[in-house]
C-alpha cells in the first residue's frame, strides 16, 4: 500500500471515532475506489504506522500528533482533516501552512444538528416543554392556562447570540421565521459581516441585557474562558432563557446554577465541566434546567455526513480543485481554541 | 347604558374567560372610549341581562347561547365574536348570516402560541430532550453518541400535516428552514391551495405512510372523529415522531397508546380524551410519551392578543369597514364543529 | 339545460373575456362534468337569456348588471363570481348577501403577475436597464461604471407600499430577501395587522417622504380618487423610484409627469388615464419613465387560473363547503370601488 | 513614511480604479489612522516606487505585477488584496502562499449589485418590460393581454444556473419567494454542496434543456471557453429566457446571436466579446435582447463597499485574525482564471 499518482495514500486514524460511525459503506467504498487507503485502527502501534506512511501520504484523516518533524518529513501531504470538529495543538499547523497543506476541519458536519437541538432547547424553556411533563408524569399536570403563566413566545422576541461562527449560521435562519430582534456579540467580526446578514451587531453587554432568549455559541479560545463570570450572568434578564451548546468553559458553572437556583432564569444545558457529572450534583435537581448530556452535535446524521465530507473534498483535491465541504483552519485561530477532545 | 351612533352598545359576556385575562388595561380603555361597553360578567342573571340589551346591542363578545327568536331580536347588531377559538352549537347562524351579521372567532389569536409549541414538542421528540432530561435526573444520562441512537433532523425530513386551517398555516412557516418534503391532507381544499403553497396534496393514507414528522392539526368535525383509527396508525413509519395538538377526538387513544407502548413511534400529546386524565393512566408512565395539559395555545402572549382583535375589528366595523384580525366563521363550516369548550 | 340537485346549473357570462382565455379545455370539461353549464357568450340576446335561467341558476360566472329585482328572482343561487378581478357597481349585492349568495372575484389570479411586474419595473428604474437598452441601439452606450452614476440598490432600501391588499401581498415576500425596511400606509388595516407582517405602519406622509421604492399598490375607491397630487408627489425624496400598478385615478397625472419631466424622480406606469394615451402624449419621449401599456396582471397564466378558481370554488360550493380560491367580496367595499372594467 | 509595529506599511495602487471611487471619506480616514498609507496613484513611477516599499509593506491593495523574486523581497507582506474582483496572472502566487500571504480579492462587494440585475433582466425577457416601453414610445404600445402573449411567471419555473460562485450565492436568495426548482451545473462543486443548499445538482446538458429561465454565472477558466456553443445552444428550450452577467467568453456570441434573430429564445447580455462593440453590430437592432454595457456590477454602492471590506480586514489582519470579508484566493483555482481586466 504505497500510493500513488493514480490512487494517492490515504490514512485513516479517526479514533476516538470508529471509522464506520463516520463512513457509511457507500463512502468507504468511494474512498477505496478512488485512493489507497491504509486505516490505523487495527494498527498495534499507530504512532509507529503513522511515522512511517508519513512521507508517501497524499492525506491524513484524524487528528495525530504531528511535530514540526514529523510535519516536515509530510512532503506529499496535501490534506489533513481532522474528523473531531475541534482543531488541537497537537499539531504543528504552521509547518503545514507553509508546504501548501489544507488544515480542514468537519465541524461544518455538526451543526445542523446543533442548531436543531438548541432551538429545541429554547423552547421547552419558553414553555416549559419537559418541565410539565414531568410533573404530568407525577399527578401534578397543570391544564390549559394553569400551567402557562411564564410562557413566552418566540416569534418577535429578543434573541442574543454569543459568538457567530459555524453554530450561529446555523441556528440564524431556524430563527428567522420568528421575525426576532437578534443581536450579536462576536468580537472577531467587524460590525458589517453581521449588518449584511441583517443581524444587529452588539457589545456583551448589550446582547446580555437586552436579550430574552441567549445561546451561548462561542468555542474556548484563550481569551474567552469564563466569559459569563457572576457580573456578566446579572445582566441576563429576569426571567430569560438561556442554552449553552458550545463550551462549557464559557460558563462559571457554580455562578450559572446559583443564579438558575434562585429562579433569575432558566437554562439549556448540553456541555458540562465535568462529563460525565458528580451523581450528587445539584444540577441534577434544579426545576429550572434542563439538563442535557453533551447530546446537542454527536447525532448518526452528523457522524455519517463526515465521512462525505472527507471523500467529497479529498476527491477534489486530488482533481486539483479547493475543497469545500470540510472547513479550512485559520493559520491566525487555529492554534488558540482550547477545546478538549470530545471523544 | 345604551349605546349610540356615536357609541355603539357592545356586550361583553366572555365567561369563562375573565375579561383581564383578554384585555390588557389599554385595550379595555381603548375599548370604552369607542364603545357603550356592558360587562355582564358580574351580573346575578347574564342571560336575562343579555336579553335585555339584545335589540339595541352593536356587537356581543363572546359565545353565550342565541336561539332563533333571540338572534331575530338583535335587529341592530353587527358582531358577535366568539373569544373562545371554537364555535359552538348554542347559536342559531343562519339567522345571523341573514342579517348580516359578522360571526367571528379569535382562533387566530392562538395560532402562533400552538405552532411554536407544536414545533417545540416535535425537536422534543427528535432528539429526546424530555426523556434524556428525566434520565439525567435520575443519574443515568448518557453522553455524546450514546443517548442519539435513534435521534434524527427535522432538515429534509418528511413531514406530514392532518388538516390545513389556522394551525398548519402558522406551522408551515416555522418549518420551511427544515426545507421537508411537507404534504398535507386536508379534504376541504383544493390540491391548487395546497400547491400554490408550495405543499404536497396527498391522500390520508399517503400523509401516514410516508411522514417520518407527523402533525395532528385537523379540527374535529362531524365527519372526523376517530379519523386515526387502529388501521390508518399502522400505516405510520417504525420510529415516526408524531404531534398531536388539535383536538383529542380525532384520534383512537386507546390505539394510539398501545402502539407508543410497543415502541412503534412517539408521540407528543397535547390533547386528552378526559382532561384532567384519571391520576392512574397507563399513559403517565410511557416513555414513548411526552406529556402535555393542554396547553400549547393557552398563554399570556395569546389571551391578550384576543383584546386587541375585539378592539381593532369592532373599531373598523363601526367605521364601515370590514374586520381583519379575527376571522370570519363561514355558513357552511360553523355548525359542524364538534369541539367541546375549552375552558 | 335545467339545472338538477346532482347537476347544478352554472351561467357563463364572462364577455369581455372570451370563455376559452380563461378556462383550459381540461377546467371546461371539469366544469362540464359537475355541472350543467349554459355558456351566453354565444347568445343573441344574453340579458334576456339571463333572465330565464336567474331563477334556476346555482351560479353565475361574469359580472352581468343584477337589480335588486333581478336578485330577488334568483333564488337558487349560490354564487356570483367576478372574473375581471373588479366588482363593479351594477350588482344589487345587499340582496345577494342577504340571501346567503357567495359574491366571488378573482382578483388573486392577477396577483403574482402584477406582483413580479412591479418587482421588474423597480429593479428596470433602479438600474436604468430599459434606458441604457434604448441607448445601446442608437449608440450612446456607456460601459461599465459611466452608466451607473444614479444606479442604486433594492437590499437595505426604504420602501413604501400605498396599499395592502391583494397586490401589496403578493408582492411583499418577493422583497424578503431584499430585507428593506417596508413602510405600508393602508388606512383600512389596523396597525397591529401590518406589525404581524413585520411590515412598518406608516402615514400617507411619512410612507412618501421615507421611500427610496415606492409602490402605489391601492384600488381606487370613493375616498381616494388623487391621493397622490402636487403636494404628495413632493414629499417623495429626489432620486426616488416609484411604481405604479394598481389604478392610474390614485395618481395626479400632470402632476406627476411634471416632475418627472424635472428630473425629480422615475417611475414605472402601467396603467394610464385614458387607454390608449393619445398618439402625441408627452409622456412618450420622457426619458425618466417606464411605459408600460397595462399589462402588469393579464398574462396567459393569470387568466388561465381564472377558470380553474371557478371550478375549484363551485365543486366546493356544490359540496357543502366554503370556497377558498376566489376572493369574497366585503359587504363594506364592495360598493366602493370606482374601478372602470378593465376590458 | 516607513510603517511600525504600530501603524503598519499599507501601499495603494488600486489603478484603474481611483481611490476614492472605493473609499468613502470615512473609509480612508479609518485606514489612515490604524496604518501608514502610501498611495501610489500619483506616483511619477508607481512601479518602482512599489518596489522601493516592498520589503517593509504590510499589504498592498491593488493588482501590482509581482514576480517571483519580487514576491519573495515581501518578507513582511500580510496581504495582497485585489480590487478588480477578478485575479490576473501577473503575480506570482505560490510564493506568496508559500510565505503565509492572505491573497484576497473583492469579488463578493459586486455580487449583490450583479445578482438584483440579473433578475432584473430575467423579469425583464420574462414580460417584455424594455420591448414594450420602446414600442410604447413609437406610439405602438399594445394594452392589456395585447402585448402580453409570450409574458411568463417566474414563480414554479425550471431555472437554471451555469456555475454556482458569488454570483449564484447571491442570486439564489432573491429566487426563493419564486419556489423555483432550480438547477445548478458546476463541475467543480460536489453534489452534495448543491443539495445542502437545496439546489438540484444538473448536468449541463439537462440544465440547458429544462431551464425556461438560463443565467450564465460563471467565470472564465481554461477549461470553459465557449462552454456554450452551437450544439450547446440548441439545448435550450424555444422561448427560453437567458441572462448572461458574467464573462463573455464563456458564449460563443455568433451562434448566440444568431438563435436570438432566428426568435428561438430571449437573452439579455451584459457582457461583450469586444467592448465597446462596433456601432454597426447587429446586435444592436436584434428585437429579442436587452442590451447592457458591463453595467451589472459596477455601481456606486459596490465600489464603495471595496473600500469598506478593505479597511475591516486589513485591521482584523493587524489583530491577528483572519480576514473575513474579501475572498480568499484557492491556490488551485488562482491561476486558472482567464479574465481580463474589466477597468
Amino acid at each position: 500500500m504505497t500510493g500513488s499518482a493514480d490512487k494517492p495514500l490515504v490514512v485513516l486514524t479517526t479514533a476516538p471515532q470508529p471509522v464506520e460511525r463516520i463512513f457509511t459503506g457507500a463512502a468507504l467504498a468511494a474512498l477505496h475506489e478512488r485512493f489507497s487507503v491504509v486505516d490505523l485502527s487495527g494498527s498495534d502501534d499507530p504512532d509507529r504506522a503513522l511515522q512511517n506512511l508519513l512521507p508517501r501520504a497524499f492525506a491524513i484523516v484524524g487528528q495525530p500528533e504531528l511535530t514540526r518533524e514529523s510535519a516536515e518529513r509530510a512532503t506529499t501531504l496535501r490534506a489533513l482533516i481532522n474528523v473531531e470538529g475541534n482543531f488541537y495543538a497537537n499539531v504543528d499547523y504552521p509547518t503545514l501552512f507553509r508546504g501548501g497543506v489544507h488544515v480542514l476541519g468537519c465541524g461544518p458536519a455538526y451543526a445542523q444538528a446543533v442548531a436543531e437541538y438548541a432551538l429545541g432547547l429554547a423552547l421547552d424553556l419558553a414553555r416549559g416543554i419537559s418541565r410539565e411533563d414531568r410533573a404530568f408524569r407525577r399527578g401534578f399536570e397543570r391544564y390549559l392556562g394553569a400551567g402557562n403563566a411564564d410562557a413566552i413566545l418566540l416569534r418577535h422576541s429578543n434573541i442574543g447570540f454569543l459568538g457567530y461562527g459555524n453554530l450561529g449560521r446555523a441556528l440564524r435562519p431556524l430563527l428567522v421565521p420568528f421575525s426576532p430582534m437578534l443581536r450579536v456579540y462576536d468580537p472577531w467580526l467587524p460590525a458589517a459581516v453581521l449588518g449584511e446578514a441583517d443581524l444587529r451587531p452588539a457589545s456583551l453587554e448589550e446582547t446580555l441585557s437586552a436579550s430574552e432568549f441567549l445561546f451561548v455559541l462561542a468555542a474556548v479560545t484563550d481569551a474567552n474562558q469564563h466569559l459569563l463570570g457572576p457580573a456578566q450572568l446579572d445582566l441576563i434578564p429576569l426571567g430569560a432563557r438561556v442554552v449553552l451548546v458550545s463550551r462549557a468553559a464559557v460558563v462559571d458553572y457554580d455562578a450559572l446554577l446559583d443564579r438558575v437556583a434562585a429562579g433569575r432564569f432558566l437554562v439549556g444545558v448540553d456541555v458540562w465541566p465535568d462529563e460525565p457529572m458528580p451523581a450528587d450534583h445539584r444540577a441534577r435537581s434544579l426545576d429550572g434546567l434542563v439538563l442535557s448530556a453533551h447530546r446537542a452535535g454527536g447525532i448518526p446524521a452528523a457522524f455519517q455526513q463526515i465521512g462525505d465530507m472527507v471523500v467529497d473534498d479529498l476527491t477534489l483535491i486530488k482533481a486539483g480543485l479547493p475543497p469545500v465541504r470540510n472547513q479550512a483552519a485559520s493559520r491566525e485561530l487555529v492554534g488558540r481554541y482550547r477545546n478538549r477532545p470530545a471523544g
